[in-house]
């Protein structure tokens, strides 16, 4: 049958709703979906066809994904497109959670605004070779709630790929919400004609965590995407000694700062001490974290990233964390993890010849 | 007009998509909403009948929301539901987090599964006091993605709402995914006429993060549902000093553990430092953190829960957390927000009525 699907509820004879006599042939009086069929547009969605032309001009298309929310997709993405601008390529980061939009806040662009040209909406530029989208710059009020149901969200991310004039892009890194719904279906249906390079899948290393991320892996194959590669982050916590605070707990029970007095205890009696960093697991990974996760699903495993104070602050302020030389462990294992991803001989080679 | 909606595209002198005549008056001759309007269902959502009858046992039903995910929204509603159920009362906890529901692992009840009865489903039982529903119980592969748009999680949510038999329940604990969109609508919209007591917001103490926060109090302002208050959590990170490990950074810039090396060394040099906790800030909350916002937008502060390794393996190997000794810095601090929560004068009375 040619002519799209047949209702369950059809008459006999049905010409398919795709048809051009659905709704009008004989077979269709009394039918439930006669007027709905007789009205309909036909043919394939024809906002494909502009997403398509929009998308002719990006070379790579990368979706960040994450089973679990909270998990510092947002961060990653903003580094990432960070990252890639300062190694001198066209970057484009578009934000497709419409609900909790963190993107603005992570790039430093609160109160920016969206520009309109002929040549359709404009991106709100970090730099001259880093553009931004979304919902967040539309917002009148950010503290106000996007109480939107699934449709009225897929209608605005097909908005944000047929109507967002980026021009030519060597890289379009789309950050997703958690989860394997309404956005993640309309992405991969909006961008699948164009071609998808993949998702780089980000965790954590507890197993409540990798439960989402295998559920992850298991879309990203139902749908057709390749996983580029999955990123464990928070991955155990590592400080210089001297960044802690240190609490006495008196014998009320109650805790007191005595950081002042470690620090001058230290000096005095333990000075090596003071060079050290001290570390924490903070989440369980006793079960192998994501490492042996990717080896079980057969996906490619891109690194750890610790969690770092110093990221966080980055991300909060806006700032790029990769290239910054005030933060601590993580710049150097998120550099690793760029430099890994671009081994990749599809973005690489490509990306090479448009820088 | 009492006959519900008239469409925007509907004929003129249109009954109303809710009137008896609906689709079948003569105004309605050539309108293209006339087959629907015909055949849809009238008169209020039936389900919302069956649910206030399934709802009549349950005394209080409290909603846990978060604006972003992973800030520990689920954790929170487990150890809160493994402390009523230890003060005695009758207690649910409903996951309604369709496509990552961490529940099931956070009470470690993987693999079990929904029993039937002429009743209903049946929860699975933690405790005689403590029943659990999930889609987490109706997973064949938990690795498997549900890959569901917004309709048919409503679905599902409407059905954990219609066909569960909860029996006489002092408290419903309902863990929502984060945002504010389809699951969120439906199940305000599912409990509305029952009366939801009102939502507890968990975040974490970020900008980032109390961004999301301030649209979840929009959102409960919206649709009038109360904030009972607001948790913040990860907030800080307080552990032993000899919990930690030690890195050194040698010439080479590579780090060496030297854990082994610094606890004899505190031992002989510094021993007054091995009893002490370290504490690291890890999430800025230079912006006030939660308890500012709280402040800023009239909603009830419950307090702080420090980011605990030991709380993460608790909620990881579904313990409760409030009871355990093993516990560190959190489990007091759980406890004093849960007896705050019940000095709220209509949670506490009528439940101690029924427990």
């Amino acid at each position: 049958m040619e002519n799209g699907d047949i209702p369950e509820n059809a008459n006999e004879h049905c010409p398919g709703t795709q048809s051009e006599s659905a709704g009008k042939s004989d077979a269709c009086q009394g039918c439930p979906n006669q007027e709905v069929c007789a009205t309909a547009p036909k043919g394939p969605d024809p906002d494909l066809v502009t997403i398509g032309e929009r998308m002719a001009t990006v070379k790579h298309k990368i979706l960040v994904l994450s089973g679990k929310g909270g998990v510092g997709k947002s961060t990653f993405s903003a580094q990432l497109s960070f990252a890639l601008a300062a190694l001198d390529y066209q970057v484009g980061l578009l934000d497709i959670d419409i609900c909790g939009p963190s993107i603005p806040k992570m790039l430093a662009l609160e109160g920016q605004e969206i520009h309109q040209s002929n040549l359709g909406w404009s991106p709100v530029y970090v730099e001259s070779n880093l553009g931004v989208m979304s919902i967040g710059f539309m917002l009148p009020n950010p503290d106000e709630a996007v109480i939107w149901r699934g449709p009225r969200k897929n209608g605005l991310i097909k908005q944000f790929l047929k109507d967002v004039y980026w021009g030519e892009l060597d890289f379009l890194v789309v950050d997703a919400p958690p989860g394997t719904s309404d956005e993640h279906i309309s992405i991969v249906q909006c961008l699948d004609a164009t071609g998808i390079d993949g998702a780089i899948i980000v965790t954590t290393p507890q197993q409540v965590s990798l439960i989402d991320v295998r559920k992850e892996v298991s879309f990203c194959k139902k749908v057709g995407v390749k996983v580029l590669g999955v990123v464990e982050n928070m991955s155990g916590l590592c400080q210089p000694v001297t960044d802690f605070k240190f609490m006495k707990t008196m014998e009320t029970g109650e805790q007191t700062d005595v950081t002042e007095w470690v620090r001058d205890y230290m000096r005095e009696k333990a000075p090596e001490m003071l060079n050290l960093f001290a570390c924490s697991e903070v989440f369980d990974s006793s079960g192998g974290g994501a490492a042996k996760m990717c080896q079980e699903m057969g996906v490619p495993f891109l690194g750890k990233v610790p969690l770092d104070p110093q990221l966080c602050k980055a991300a909060e302020e806006g700032r790029s964390c990769f290239l910054d030389k005030d933060c601590g462990a993580s710049a150097p294992a998120l550099k690793k993890i760029i430099e890994k991803l671009l081994e990749n001989q599809e973005l690489a080679i490509s990306a090479d010849n448009g820088a």
